[in-house]
């Protein structure tokens, strides 16, 4: 290795045009650190001819991978062209001709990840990938390196930009789902097909590879439970606020004796939590560990430049392992094998909402059926629907097992007074104090 | 080195404790994570025989540093021990030797930072202290590891846990300031001499360090301005809130076109601003990166298990570097000579209670007076006091130049209808949006 380091990118959209920006315009100060220039030797794009946004001189520009990967020259690959399979076999390739990679590519991590990384380690290259997660927060490394002494015991992470915002406007300004989702659309937080976003998959990838991170094991994103908020209505969100609790798409992912629970699901966050006053498009991963407690990393999840800036960290951090003679030595070998928490063992709160019979000894008999189930109220509010003869109950559980909370809503729908269970979601965050309910008996 | 790196400790107080328990605790996480076992060889103690909270053998302890400094086998130094002079000397022996060293001396590094890391690149050695600014919060990483590709330019931190306690209790419970500071001391957040917490050098000395790597030059110590939390006053607080602004001891540094301007001091928050929900005794970091825009760090900033996390990350970190065979490689070197910011240049906004004659014309004669300096304002607020025949106002400004306000203040206070300048405030955070000022004639 020279003066000067070679960086190719697969890729010229949004992050890709960040990246040849920040490289460009931070030359100085990345000389200054890294002692040698580095600079973009080539660019992969699927079509020459498309306007962009940035200039970039034509020469520089590709349409055949083996352009970048056949020329020693390139010492490192940046894949910022996203996809699953093409990316997938580039990477490989980059790695059998002794490449080092950067990626952004969270679905590609989420997938094939432990692949790519034995993959990395047998050729001794780098392997890195902090943009795929949470954006510009620098959450990878704060979990590998910065908590490294420490065991963490639970993430849990607001790390879809998309949700929150249509979340926070519709909890801060009533409006629906479909029209906090056309807002989000308009602004270009959300994409014209939002299912990944909005379904949780997103968010579900990004849990997979904390996840894996966090506790040292391998997470298969199948064995990640998700939730979207597709459903969400605003009845929910309202009741919530009054209850002291606002709605969040929330990752959770949390280790105990080697047994591990990962999912991602609408849950209602009590508002003293810190990730509760995360806002808008903005992300955000909470992790408690045994001995530093709460930690939270907060910053942009997404963006051209945001997002660059975790590549483009990843390349210092390739750059210097390079001229230090000690690439390939990231990896931190999956510690143990997990286990998936049954529901026997996964502990929390619910909320339900209900709709009953508004008759004498309704209330009475919902609560000797949880009462058999061994779960108590932490909080109970009852509002009547006049009009249909109808009262509306909400109860927020104390902790219970996910499995008895499920046998319990069976159960719950065969009672004659029971008209319909509107819905149920977790409560997080909920620290166990007074009691701050409203009780009223029908 | 072996199969075991040896690890001694200078001073077994709350963090020196955490730091044998949580090595102690840890050893099969450490040995996976590092293919080889970290044991403390010694521990530097004052009294041989002093109670402790921490079982450890006897034959560890040693009041003699000579028993650590002169023993070949140990590979690193944690010092723990706290004070100026003496440890200055241990750790700069310690690099003679070719011992790398771990501390989390805030003190020390904020005065003698630049000196002992060049001891420390003399000896090849290395020299880390995440532990010194904010705890368990792997703030400096952050900053130098994953925003590395970036420029920063502002930090903005709640860096002092004692300080915002008091201002938590004093602003939610509107108890005075000798009340929260008798609290914390009863919970053991504040020492029984508070000087250094709430006269703001502790959160100065923690600034100095994070300029100085968030800008990549030298910050002496004495150029950070300082003011503390002693004189507030609930009142300002009070109008503070009805305002939208927390009031909150904020450690400012920022850096423009190579100058630098590094202060603490009470400052308003916008409510809007993601340091404003931190409560109670934790710390936070917000960063502002050209590309990666906001970022905020958030966790515990002292205590022994936290401020522990951070020394043993640290030590992993210093082990790994010993494993590769690249250590002392770690600094980056200033990368500029620095100017302080002039008065003239330091923009702000500022929020100032005026006690004045009420009397008809009082606040044209106000308004006129800043009308000369060109300071305008976003807010403001007006009270009779009527057994004064006094009013109250309360002006927050637009954007100003340090060296206008003060001398507009000085004129202010020449002015025959002003009966005092109560208080004075910098504003942070409040983004130009809709006046949602009140303003009333006199």
């Amino acid at each position: 290795m020279g003066e000067k380091v070679s960086v190719s990118i697969l890729g010229l959209g949004v992050v890709g045009s960040g990246v040849v920006k920040l490289i460009k315009d931070h030359q100085e100060e990345l000389a200054h650190r890294l002692g040698c220039s580095v600079h973009v030797k080539s660019v992969l794009v699927r079509d020459l001819e498309k306007a962009r946004d940035i200039t970039i001189e034509e020469t520089l520009l590709t349409t055949n991978p083996n352009d970048i990967l056949e020329d020693p020259e390139v010492d490192i690959i940046v894949e910022v062209m996203g996809g699953i399979e093409e990316s997938f076999q580039l990477i490989l390739k980059a790695f059998s001709v002794k490449k080092h990679v950067v990626t952004a590519n969270k679905d590609l991590v989420a997938l094939h990840g432990a692949e790519l990384q034995q993959a990395a380690d047998r050729n001794q290259c780098d392997f890195y990938y902090e943009a795929s997660v949470a954006g510009g927060i620098p959450i990878l490394r704060g979990i590998t390196d910065g908590l490294s002494s420490d065991r963490i015991q639970q993430v849990m992470g607001i790390v879809n930009g998309t949700t929150n915002y249509i979340l926070t406007k519709m909890n801060n300004e009533g409006v629906s789902y479909e029209n906090a989702l056309k807002e989000a659309q308009h602004l270009g937080f959300a994409e014209a097909d939002p299912t990944a976003d909005v379904e949780g998959l997103d968010a579900a990838r990004k849990m997979a590879i904390l996840g894996r991170l966090a506790f040292s094991t391998n997470i298969d994103l199948e064995e990640v439970e998700v939730a979207g908020i597709k459903n969400l209505e605003l009845e929910d969100l309202k009741y919530g606020e009054r209850l002291g609790y606002t709605m969040k798409l929330i990752g959770f992912a949390s280790c105990q004796d080697g047994e591990v629970e990962v999912n991602v699901q609408p849950t209602l966050l009590s508002k003293n939590h810190p990730l509760a006053d995360v806002k808008n498009e903005y992300n955000a991963v909470y992790v408690y560990g045994e001995a530093v407690g709460e930690t939270m990393f907060y910053g942009p999840g997404a963006g051209s430049l945001p997002t660059a800036t975790a590549v483009v960290s990843d390349l210092v951090t390739v750059i210097k392992n390079m001229k230090l003679g000690v690439s390939g030595h990231s990896t931190i070998k999956p510690r143990f094998k997990k286990e998936l928490k049954t529901a026997e063992k996964r502990m929390g709160q619910y909320y339900i909402r209900l709709h009953v019979k508004d008759e004498v000894g309704a209330f009475s008999t919902i609560s000797s059926l949880f009462n058999t189930f061994n779960i108590s109220f932490k909080r109970i509010l009852q509002t009547p629907i006049k009009k249909h003869e109808t009262a509306e109950i909400i109860l927020v559980t104390h902790q219970t097992s996910l499995a008895t909370f499920h046998a319990s809503l069976k159960d719950l729908k065969e009672l004659d007074v029971v008209q319909e269970i509107k819905s149920y979601y977790k409560v997080e965050g909920d620290v166990e104090r007074e009691m701050a309910g409203v009780t009223q008996t029908l």
